[in-house]
């Protein structure tokens, strides 16, 4: 007998008749002599409903608490549901929020961390025979209000749960039936992988692939909680999600993925003096810009260019900040490039072998793709490229380190 | 400076914009210096929308704890949006759901009755100058599941929380603008009340109008808590419904109600014998069935006939049980008649004064309406009427009382 929380995401509750099945298969894990705590998210749709209800409200400033208060009632809407057709069906079940079960969490509204989750009512009601429900998504903070943990949130709940219960598995149920080597929708020949570990998946997502939520894996990781990512859909086997084991074989590289999302910032003809690149970065990290890829090409006659990426929905504001900076700073311009992308790939494997990049780059090449900028973790690289290029290079890159054949 | 307790029904907070309205309306009370704590329906239609999902969830037979879970979200959403308009609008304010304030209940799902409620954490928001806008409809066993109080349930709320904070009134905002002399859909010369005691008001909801429920009533009495009825629309003085005070002119007739949602049931040639009653209405009783006028005409040769009303909601359930019943208790059949009505008028003055009755009764048969029944308790009479007849009665009966002129 194993203790398993699942995870249910929007898509895969979107309706009453989604959310029989979801109890169907709950059921059927019951059965299997498991205990079973389940977390929901809300109804695909509903979350945004609410944000725009909040958006129309108070043109589009909405205090953080109330917000909070008013978007986390999606989930409390799906847990009630599964919870009385699953008593409907006969399994004894019992729903219960954040506040209930007590996951406390700090006082960040919109993007809480979750800090501490109380486990004895859930262990008293799973003792008892009952399939518990759990809102996810939502916490309390020190003060008794509701908090929400941001868009994704509910797989963070999930692994949150599954590591204070100390669970067998947490399987996030989602509406893709596993990771793939890239993007499906890109190239046809993605491979699903069976397994993969927490860091290259913690990779794979800041790399733009959407399967998990990032917070939900760096928890995972630090509470080694196996993740088994699965189609709500159907009852294959997915991804398994776990700690290198010795018998691993390292794959060289393990996926391939992309970001469109990108634009490119040059600040032209900078004065190479220490402090300027602070007075170019401090601004943008306090109003919480995410800059990427950073590069600085060699100084002549003591000025250089500074080149990074941002995402695409903070340029307008970039832009704004950096007009000021440059004159500031004496430098001779701003450039921005809108039509890039950022292809990465990512293997463990990259740790003891050498060859990866130089691969990557005559793969690129043959294909007639320039690199216009590159960055290297210990299990990543990326390159900044055309936006036109994009699914081009992907398949190129699959081709080339051969990820349709299983290793 | 006063505590104001003001209640909004769903019609006042249809949408956003309306939600806005009342926001101005409780801006507009906090500015000219009280304190004010503002309890909320959920937008109009809301519940019956959730409603319709558990019912289309569980084939219609939901658990209630989880029933309840599933539709106080709909006030979860009007609280929050209110709060972040207000504080949008420079007015400090903080939401609160019958979990936060503490409104303890009984466990009764669905029906739940308020045992207590904690004010300190109110009296703090207060203190800090904040307005209050709290969850109508809900409160917490002691289990800490969430129940709900019934349909209208968040009038009873507003009370329970102005009887606890010692307020010094309760405003119920809704769609009509006070308490009227009868419907006035029926008649146009229907007279908004200016004043109208917690009796007769109590008289008026269990005969049929509907401003306000029947609990908020008899808990607004028990605490003295003064009631004004007003229109949300507006800002018109409605209805104070309060206890009779000395130098109140004792209105011989306040109001003329109908009830259209009743048929007559009559047990023909019932043996007069101790018990048999009884083995009638028992069984009536334990299915929550609510038997109005109840006659026994004179018993002929040792049987007699035995005439009752219910409502229209429950005909089939009590023809079934009869049918079995009048068998057991050899009566020679049982008669329905679907098509009936019951009038009533109400009034104070009817402790005191004579006369009433014969008024009526000559008012109706002035127009050749015959009466099938009649009820009395000190302050109403009621008379069974044919259905068909129920708006010219209830004219005839307004004019007979002359309601249409101030007293």
């Amino acid at each position: 007998m194993a203790l398993i929380v699942q995870k249910y995401g929007g898509t895969s509750v979107g309706d009453t008749e989604k959310i029989r099945n979801v109890a169907r298969k709950v059921a059927r894990v019951k059965d299997e002599g498991n205990d079973v705590v389940v977390v929901l998210s809300a109804m695909a749709g509903e979350t945004d409903r609410l944000m725009e209800l909040a958006e129309r409200a108070t043109d589009n400033d909405p205090d953080e608490r109330e917000h909070d208060a008013l978007i986390s009632t999606g989930e409390q809407v799906t847990i009630s549901l599964l919870a009385m057709i699953l008593k409907k069906i006969g399994y004894p079940a019992k729903s219960l929020l954040g506040s209930q079960v007590k996951i406390f969490t700090d006082g960040e509204h919109g993007k809480a961390r979750i800090q501490k989750v109380e486990t004895d009512l859930i262990k008293k009601e799973l003792k008892e025979g009952k399939i518990v429900v759990v809102a996810g998504f939502q916490g309390i903070n020190d003060k008794d209000d509701i908090t929400t943990l941001g868009r994704g949130g509910s797989d963070t709940s999930a692994v949150a749960l599954a590591a204070a219960l100390k669970a067998d598995c947490c399987e996030i149920f989602t509406d893709v039936d596993g990771v793939y080597t890239t993007d499906p929708n890109i190239y046809e020949r993605a491979r699903k992988l069976t397994k993969i570990t927490y860091e290259e998946m913690l990779e794979l997502a800041s790399a733009g692939a959407k399967v998990l939520q990032l917070r939900s894996v760096e928890l995972a990781k630090l509470y080694d909680v196996p993740i088994h990512v699965r189609s709500s859909f159907n009852d294959e086997r997915g991804t398994l999600v776990t700690k290198e084991d010795s018998d691993m074989e390292r794959e060289l590289v393990s996926g391939v993925t992309c970001d469109k999302d990108q634009a490119k910032i040059t600040v032209i003809h900078v004065p190479d003096q220490p402090g300027v690149a602070e007075k170019i970065f401090t601004p943008l990290s306090e109003r919480n810009i995410i800059v990427d890829m950073i590069i600085q090409n060699a100084s002549i006659e003591g000025y250089a260019d500074l080149t990074f990426t941002v995402s695409m929905k903070d340029i307008a504001e970039v832009k704004n900040i950096l007009d000021t900076v440059a004159k500031d700073i004496n430098a001779r311009r701003v450039d921005c490039d809108e039509k890039i992308s950022k292809v990465s790939v990512i293997g463990l494997g990259m740790k003891s072998h050498s060859g990866v990049a130089s691969k990557m780059f005559s793969a690129l090449a043959g294909e007639g793709i320039n690199i216009m900028m590159i960055s290297t973790s210990e299990i990543k690289i990326s390159c900044a490229i055309k936006r036109k290029y994009t699914e081009l290079a992907v398949r190129v890159l699959h081709d080339a380190f051969e990820l349709d054949k299983e290793k």
